[in-house]
């Protein structure tokens, strides 16, 4: 817990805070929200020196404290960074404004006219890890949605983030908006993050963004409904059919083009009638690449560079330039890998077999199934969102890459005459 | 806790069948599913010899130990509910299967095809007090949307609901589902409630539907992603403008219709300027329907028939011929008192006013805001939805009466021909 000025404000008097701001975000018209965030996007460009400067502090400190590349990497900001930063802000501008969408509507015999509305959740609390570009993501996808947000990034960014809050709160200030609409809790350390679990009736939705780990521990303390985002054991099949060319490169980019997000390849599997085929070339471009490959005993016996893969590999979230590798008889064995090792986020089939492909389609629970394309997809800004605020790996509420929609509930309204039930 | 035969299945087997069997549900086709669904309906009404005995056995238990007049209503059976039941069953088979719906779809510039499609959650797991409608219901919305669903009905209605269950069972068997998509884990008693809660990977909802108390303790030890439903502190506000008759009319059937119930109207609130004119009749009418009647000093200023309201009134769900009057000085004192006090879930304006019927209904932030309409008409049923899994108060998936949408997540599907992310 850091020191706090006498007369900074309490945690209750954030939230409240926050809800009242809520309140003038739910009634603000597309046009001042949108106002919002093109300052916003200014403000990032414009405040390069005084971003770049923090996220080198909190990137030092990182190295000292022995961060993996990976958070590292996730955890960097440089000029390219901050500039799609801004271009993506720019992209929410540009999409339609969910809030008052009619969801459905009816009339009733009685003459009720009922109308499904869609509106904010009010306020949603976002609790993750050192990823600045986060902040930015979820407070601008939150604001454009009608909501306030109350961050608690990661204390490994803190410096990043503190500044990135400043900047936003300047552009909301500058455009008519309460600066109360975002805010960060992380002054309040980790005491701050259990209290905003607790905040039932402040906070309408808590979300998650990080390690297997912070998600499950959240999951198990919150009062206030959670949104699971995240851990990504992420599977391709490479069928029978499976062209060479088209296995080697869809394997390579879902693995390498960006290892430590959870979208990246974990396990693949072959079908057992073309790991010869298949196995040799794919593998030794991930070799190239610098990738260690855990590998069953099937696969050993046709690609000898390998590690062997025991029972941790097929449950682990590598985030680095580790595979894990089996061979399975056919694409029942590669569902029930799936269905026994799967978090349900991404899974992609490569073949040329129209039946396989739709009965991987239909059959493999998971927020996101894929033919014949990179698992790299599975992501807001690919999807056309703009941003995420995360990829919802649960049922409830959203699945897959959480754009401005599923920051949205619903409200009934029903316009009667005078009408009383029979 | 039951004595249970040696070879009784044990809990988590019972959860691996209902997920096994929610397999099976996810692939069936609407002929599949309504063909059980006829076979439960017709069922029901070939069992009433069976039903009804084991729910007057509950009644008298009930009775006997002291349950009040609002419980032993809702858990009441006889012919005449047998038939709504079974005829509510025939209204959802008339529905649209929501599964398989194409919810949204684009093509990206890189050529990839996204579509999100409708899918079952997998297991529902329902837990709930002594109305064995609720059974009833929730079985069968959940089987329509291709779920398995494991019930945990309250204990005052064991006898009941283990009959219901063993009359959809066989209803299933008939028509080739599995029996297990429909179970009750009531023979674990009060430590299967508890283990259900924690069954994470096991079951993907959980909806408590009951008391305040049932919904908070669901709330705070579940594991599993929550829906909560029902506590409903409904207000009624009626404007300077509204019509004496209207008013009379929407307060009484808001009242008095069904009072055990989460949508009838706990507190009413009255537009100064109107008090003379309107409270008079209004309350005289729910004196003659037995009514007691708290309320505030000027409430009791125009009519004296009334006991003196406390700050326990304000928050108080009576679920009884019971309820709270206030005399507010504005509109803007209603929008205070209904922030401050509801439970979000049912409010009504009762007015001729145009513009503040406009502003009540986007700056009440409930489940089911309403213009000159009875508070009773928020039920799936009414809305259309042939019989509800429960009213949701969260603004997480669902808001509002849950019915056969309310019970389904979504996928996307991604079709490629080779994609890699640049």
């Amino acid at each position: 817990m850091t020191d706090t000025l006498i007369d900074a404000p309490s945690f209750t008097q954030k939230l409240e805070a926050s809800r009242a701001a809520s309140r003038v975000l739910a009634q603000a018209t597309t046009a001042q929200k949108n106002a919002a965030l093109q300052a916003i996007a200014a403000a990032i460009m414009q405040n390069e020196s005084r971003i770049l400067p923090a996220n080198r502090i909190d990137i030092a400190n990182g190295q000292q404290n022995g961060l993996s590349a990976g958070l590292i990497d996730r955890l960097r900001l440089d000029e390219r960074r901050l500039a799609a930063l801004a271009r993506a802000v720019r992209e929410i501008v540009a999409l339609p404004d969910p809030i008052g969408d009619v969801v459905r509507g009816s009339s009733l015999a009685n003459g009720l006219q009922l109308t499904q509305l869609r509106v904010p959740f009010g306020v949603v609390g976002a609790i993750y890890e050192a990823r600045p570009n986060v902040t930015i993501d979820i407070a601008v996808l939150a604001l454009k949605s009608g909501n306030a947000v109350v961050l608690r990034g990661g204390s490994a960014a803190e410096n990043t983030n503190r500044v990135l809050v400043e900047v936003i709160q300047s552009a909301l200030f500058e455009t008519g908006l309460p600066i109360e609409a975002v805010q960060t809790i992380d002054e309040f350390g980790r005491e701050g993050a259990t209290q905003l679990m607790r905040a039932r009736g402040y906070v309408d939705v808590l979300i998650p963004r990080g390690s297997a780990d912070l998600i499950n521990s959240v999951v198990a303390e919150s009062t206030v409904p959670v949104i699971e985002t995240g851990a990504g054991v992420v599977h391709v099949y490479l069928d029978e059919s499976a062209d060479v060319e088209s296995a080697v490169q869809i394997v390579h980019n879902s693995k390498v083009q960006r290892p430590s997000v959870c979208n990246a390849l974990e396990t693949l599997l072959v079908h057992a009638a073309s790991a010869e085929r298949l196995l040799p070339p794919v593998l030794a471009r991930l070799r190239e690449a610098g990738v260690t490959i855990h590998a069953d005993e099937r696969t050993r016996a046709v690609f000898a560079d390998a590690v062997a893969a025991t029972e941790d590999d097929w449950t682990t979230e590598y985030m680095s330039l580790d595979i894990a590798v089996a061979v399975v008889d056919d694409l029942d064995g590669a569902l029930d890998h799936i269905r026994r090792y799967s978090t349900h986020h991404t899974e992609s089939i490569v073949t040329n077999d129209l039946a396989r492909a739709e009965r991987f389609l239909a059959e493999v629970d998971s927020a996101v199934v894929m033919v014949n394309a990179s698992t790299r997809f599975t992501d807001g800004g690919e999807f056309g969102f703009g941003a995420e605020v995360g990829i919802s790996t649960q049922k409830l509420h959203a699945r897959g890459p959480m754009g401005l929609a599923e920051l949205t509930s619903t409200k009934w309204v029903v316009r009667g005459s005078g009408q009383v039930r029979g």
